[in-house]
């Protein structure tokens, strides 16, 4: 059996989920819907053999900032990818695939290729994967393949796919007669009555020899840049850097615009399915389940006598209560909380921009940090000191670092730790403690099998991120 | 000039303003409008000399869950208080003046009282002061004095009195035609149109033997308790804690309804002053002030494009946003989110009750708890850890304690803490620690005139409040 590369695109930053989903830590990485992460399921929904596809390991393309997140949460489900490819910047989905295609076609020209955007719901595994089979003998025949959503309701939000005659939902490969722009609610209705419409869901399928050649006739331009940014690429510790100096040169632009509305050998299958892109709160409302009266609820949340409303609660000791609520969000954090009527989700983007121009931390940023090592949030802060929880996972190590203007006293609470100060190394067992002189070199190891967690009292006259020198780093940083 | 004595009513734990007020630290003595608590400004308010009215120190009442709280909140504003009387259990208002105007009249039966629920907000200390001199002559001359607010809308939450005639702002007391219970919208427009009905404040002026009188006549059963409850009080550290077996014997009355509505030598001062009893978050919004659409926000919270909404965030480091709300109220703390339009806002009490049969914390507790020597917050809590950030006041001191199931590590961050452990005493200062361990005899004190702040790390298998055995305690706990 043929095997098929998931190319998982998870380089996107949207806002259109905050407060859950920020710059610093985005959707596809947040347990938003289902069990583990948008980017997990994706993972694990292309993952293995059965249903008449065979999947190889995933290639992932992703920004530097988030290459640790995505390889652990890979860990965590136990998938090893196959690569790593790290975009400088987002460029949007067109650069991310050629250079997936140009990676996997020095290898194997014709390595058949599943575009997979990392951060939509596809709850129902086997019924894609048996799309997916539907698909392969045209894509082995040399067609570019779109799956197309079989589409619900008058959605004025997607972009449509029109097929040349309607297809059944067992049907193979159906050619496609044209794209069509995001419609007004009378065309969605349209559309959605004539059956020869689906959503484009940004799913496809394809020999890397096929896409390779519809870009030299689409978007010629953007092979050398693309080429050259992988022939620069410097790997790191198991990840690819793209060169950044090509990279600056590439439009932003997506893999529709610039391959898929000029090609002519697309063809569409379509998936019958349970999809959703999540792109908004009302989405996510949409994609949950609801009780009699329409609610969807999650963490300790309530509503009385609402209807139609998302009520969640992202932390357990966060109590979300709502009281006659009408086709309402609510998102409760302990640093951010967001209320708006569902029909105006999308302007979610704007509250963002509102907040960065007030330089609100909470605009990008989540109190919990994540490094390649774990993670740490901050618990209490005054003037002169901060209190940390700091997380190490098992065999996580922090850099070798000394700190100018601050003294630091660590208690494990959890799992043992091994500490370097000076010259010294030692174990700290749970109700263990050290000081940590301002000035003095120190190291911070997880040497077990269980988490580490450590609380961390730091006093000093500057307590900023940036006070740091690093002696070594096991994760280059 | 005749002094007054005000007796700031402060036993009330309700819940309409949740989450910002709840049973375990009420909404007397939260900042919610203004400067400091509203028990402080009302405090204030009643103190001193000026604009026709001396004040002699208050007499408070209140419970003995909020006698440090009280206590500590006068000293925050330079008053020291006549009395504080504690019941043992809250019985609404008319036993707690009947209390008071026993304790006074035993020094002076003609003893000008002056009753004041510490939880309204009346902005204009001047002009409440001049109403009060207006107050004064009839109140000498015995009659009963009401203080009745110019309505300015047909509020249907409130009681009117009905004057017997119309008053003039400026005008003297003028004698009570009625009680009108709250009524409905019609009826309260056609009082707001008559200019003869005013609402009903709360706020009382009379003398001790007047009241005493009209108690003996209109609620005879309530002396005996109430009188036993008093010989039987308990002095402790300054307060008088009225004897609970008497006091279990009375039932739950208000003023109005033991005595005023059947006295007859009552009379009404007219207050044009703003005036509100906050009773929900319809009423702090409305008392607040408003953007030009009508919205009132506090904290770090915005409004995009909302309309006569009320957001508040309690928190610096909570950023609250709201968008396209119409006439919602959205009050945002770290552990509790409350969402609810502004018409609804009086359920919010069953809102506490559902959070209540779940058992969340929140339904009465804070996160930070006050005790008399300062409070304490959770930072983070594991299965076998708890971080504490501890303020202990100037001259707190923490009982001398043990534990039979935790440890600590104490990381003292600002100040200067005096710690006893065993059988020896020493000064940590900032960035210094210590470790107690578990079963150690040990006290921390602050002897300094600066707050002490302490990073508290427990580990054990057992980290209730309840694990403490008590030695020594300067609050007689």
């Amino acid at each position: 059996m043929q095997t098929i590369t998931p190319i998982l695109l998870c380089g996107g930053s949207g806002t259109r989920l905050w407060p859950l989903s920020r710059q610093g830590y985005p959707k596809q990485f947040v347990p938003l819907a289902g069990t583990g992460s948008l980017f997990q399921q994706s993972a694990e929904r292309l993952s293995g053999r059965g249903r008449g596809v065979c999947f190889a390991p995933p290639v992932v393309v992703t920004g530097a900032d988030f290459r640790f997140v995505a390889t652990e949460q890979l860990a965590e489900i136990g998938i090893e990818p196959g690569a790593v490819l790290l975009e400088p910047e987002g460029r949007n989905t067109a650069p991310a695939v050629l250079a997936a295609a140009l990676h996997l076609a020095a290898r194997d020209p014709e390595a058949l290729m599943l575009i997979a955007p990392a951060d939509h719901l596809l709850p129902d595994r086997n019924a894609f994967r048996a799309t997916v089979a539907r698909a392969l003998p045209a894509a082995l025949a040399g067609q570019i393949l779109l799956f197309g959503i079989k589409p619900d309701r008058p959605e004025t939000g997607y972009g449509y796919l029109e097929l040349s005659s309607p297809t059944s939902p067992a049907g193979s490969a159906t050619p496609l007669s044209r794209f069509v722009e995001k419609p007004d609610v009378a065309e969605a209705a349209r559309m959605l009555a004539s059956g020869r419409f689906l959503w484009n869901s940004g799913l496809f399928l394809f020999r890397a020899c096929d896409i390779l050649a519809a870009f030299l006739t689409c978007a010629p331009e953007l092979l050398a840049p693309v080429r050259a940014a992988l022939a620069g690429a410097r790997a790191d510790l198991g990840f690819l850097r793209l060169d950044p100096e090509p990279w600056a040169c590439l439009p932003d632009i997506s893999i529709d615009y610039a391959v898929m509305e000029k090609a002519d050998n697309l063809a569409v299958v379509r998936y019958c399915g349970k999809w959703s892109d999540l792109g908004g709160w009302d989405a996510v409302w949409r994609a949950a389940l609801h009780d009699p009266e329409g609610n969807a609820t999650s963490g300790p949340a309530i509503g009385i006598d609402c209807t139609g409303s998302l009520l969640r609660s992202e932390s357990e000791g966060l109590e979300l209560v709502g009281i006659g609520l009408r086709d309402m969000i609510a998102i409760a954090m302990p640093d951010a909380v967001l209320v708006a009527p569902k029909d105006r989700a999308q302007e979610v983007k704007q509250a963002v921009l509102n907040l960065r121009q007030r330089q609100a931390p909470q605009a990008d940023r989540f109190a919990k940090e994540h490094r390649p090592w774990g993670s740490f949030e901050c618990l209490s802060r005054g003037e002169r000191f901060q209190v940390k929880r700091i997380h190490v996972r098992p065999g996580g190590a922090l850099s070798l670092q000394s700190h100018a203007h601050r003294a630091e006293h660590w208690v494990v609470v959890e799992g043992r730790a091994q500490v370097t100060l000076g010259g010294d190394t030692r174990i700290l067992e749970p109700n263990e403690s050290i000081y940590v002189p301002q000035g003095a070199r120190h190291r911070l190891e997880n040497p077990g099998a269980d988490p580490v967690i450590l609380i961390e009292v730091q006093t000093g006259d500057y307590l900023g991120e940036d006070d740091i020198i690093r002696y070594d780093d096991v994760y280059a940083r």
